[in-house]
């Protein structure tokens, strides 16, 4: 999986930082998350194929995560776009994007399929062969979703050497991949885990933003490789947080912690602070394998 | 007046260039044109004060043209704006913003206005003492209104060693100024071109984007000072002005001609082409006086 991060600040684009947007590569698909406004903009920048975005997440209808996806959109129209797109939000997400469309005179020549949420439960957006997206209901002052990027398990591994010393046909091999047993040429049971090693474990990523500090979300996430939770203020800014159903760095860094994550990425800053680095050093005292986002990052793993 | 160019390219926004925005200064107003993405970033790197602008003028609804009004709109509540605005446009453009802040939960907490415009005819938008607004009906895909600006004339300028040596008692300047003739200390009538000089002939600036070649604002404009008219295209791709509803620079540079203002101002150009320059060559051969839009750039006038 490759993360890059297009934007990670809060509320309001400046010239040097963009607000939330984020593309997610795993297993060839490359799912954009939020689209705050000049993320086109970004996705140039950061060499990003326009046509290879076939997916769009948009967590809730806040103009920070939503206000460039109606330029994205038109902006694929110029470019003669034909794949179909796909577009993941809150209920309300089709009639603004197509009242524009409509006022301009300016449909797409492309087929643009909206996915309208509302549910509170978690719900299966995309699945394929190998990855299945989810929804993670978070509590903001609007409906909210996060989403839960998952690899499914892969084959297991084929010990070559083992397989040829133990005379199984090669017909045989993508039986051993799917967990099976098999008979050998001479006529030998071979039991699967004699030939073959276990799959690399499933990763997975889980996007919360915006969100207040919500342990309800723990069980969902649980054992996730990557958490990026948002973290839009301080602790000396704490009191904020709650009001504005906005969480601090040493909350996301709780729920990481419980929740058991290998990894969390904090994002969402406020623009009132003009250094993030404190927002590590808060998180690290709750949740060693803490990293910050920033425009234009990129993480493996 | 000082014109400063936010943007000035069609279609798409770029890392290197904006899409339609431009600030109008003119006796004390601020008066925002256009509002394409990004517009607010762009606002901020050339220092324009956000709550100096309170009346936002919208041409037509194609993005590249006002897809940065609703991030400019939400910035400004976040900056805890108190001014009115006023947002002049196509009938539509309220609904448009106001779907967003109504799904978004975050009604601003300034007035905002929104003057909706449907007229085939020219209109006054807003006048004062010193200026008025109206539209220029424009022909393009969608309905489209350019603006022309125009100072009101000024008073006539005291010439005050005349009116000394005239012996006029200063309680009678403004009268003067107001090009009244007057009676002096001793008793003569003092005709008023004796001691006052005609006022600075007022200034007028008119944009016009998006629009195919037409002659027929030529009457409205006569005389204009400065032009902005737009050339998407350059000669070589002259078969595509008329079906998409735009101009080339030559056509610009006739209009400017044919209507006598001082100076042509060419923007709005394709990003299809590498070089601006060639505009500026092709548009001289018919109007001599011809300059070029480009992101960032300040003419006085």
């Amino acid at each position: 999986m490759k993360l890059t991060i297009l934007g990670c600040y809060a509320a309001t684009p400046r010239s040097f930082t963009n607000p939330s947007s984020q593309v997610l590569e795993i297993n060839n698909h490359k799912f954009l998350i939020d689209c705050g406004e000049g993320t086109q903009v970004e996705l140039r920048r950061n060499k990003i194929k326009f046509s290879r975005i076939q997916h769009i997440f948009i967590s809730h209808l806040h103009g920070d995560h939503f206000y460039g996806l109606v330029g994205l959109i038109s902006t694929f129209r110029l470019l003669n776009r034909e794949t179909d797109l796909h577009v993941y939000g809150p209920k309300g997400i089709k009639e603004i994007i197509t009242l524009q469309l409509k006022l301009a005179n300016s449909w797409t020549n492309y087929q643009l399929y909206f996915h309208e949420l509302q549910s509170k439960e978690p719900e299966v957006l995309f699945e394929d062969e190998k990855v299945i997206v989810e929804t993670i209901p978070l509590k903001h002052r609007i409906y909210t979703n996060g989403f839960l990027f998952k690899e499914k398990p892969g084959q297991r591994k084929l010990l070559i050497n083992e397989a040829v010393n133990n005379n199984i046909d090669v017909s045989l091999y993508q039986s051993l991949k799917l967990g099976k047993d098999v008979v050998s040429e001479d006529g030998k049971v071979i039991t699967n885990d004699l030939v073959t090693a276990p799959p690399d474990p499933p990763k997975s990523y889980a996007y919360c933003s915006d969100t207040v500090f919500d342990t309800g979300i723990i069980e969902q996430i649980k054992d996730t490789t990557v958490l990026y939770h948002e973290s839009t203020f301080l602790e000396e800014n704490s009191d904020l947080a709650f009001p504005t159903k906005h969480s601090t760095a040493i909350q996301a860094a709780i729920i990481a912690r419980e929740a058991g994550v290998k990894k969390l990425i904090l994002g969402h800053f406020s623009t009132r602070y003009g250094d993030i680095s404190p927002f590590k050093a808060e998180a690290v005292t709750v949740f060693k394998n803490t990293d910050l986002a920033d425009d234009g990052k990129i993480f493996k793993f």
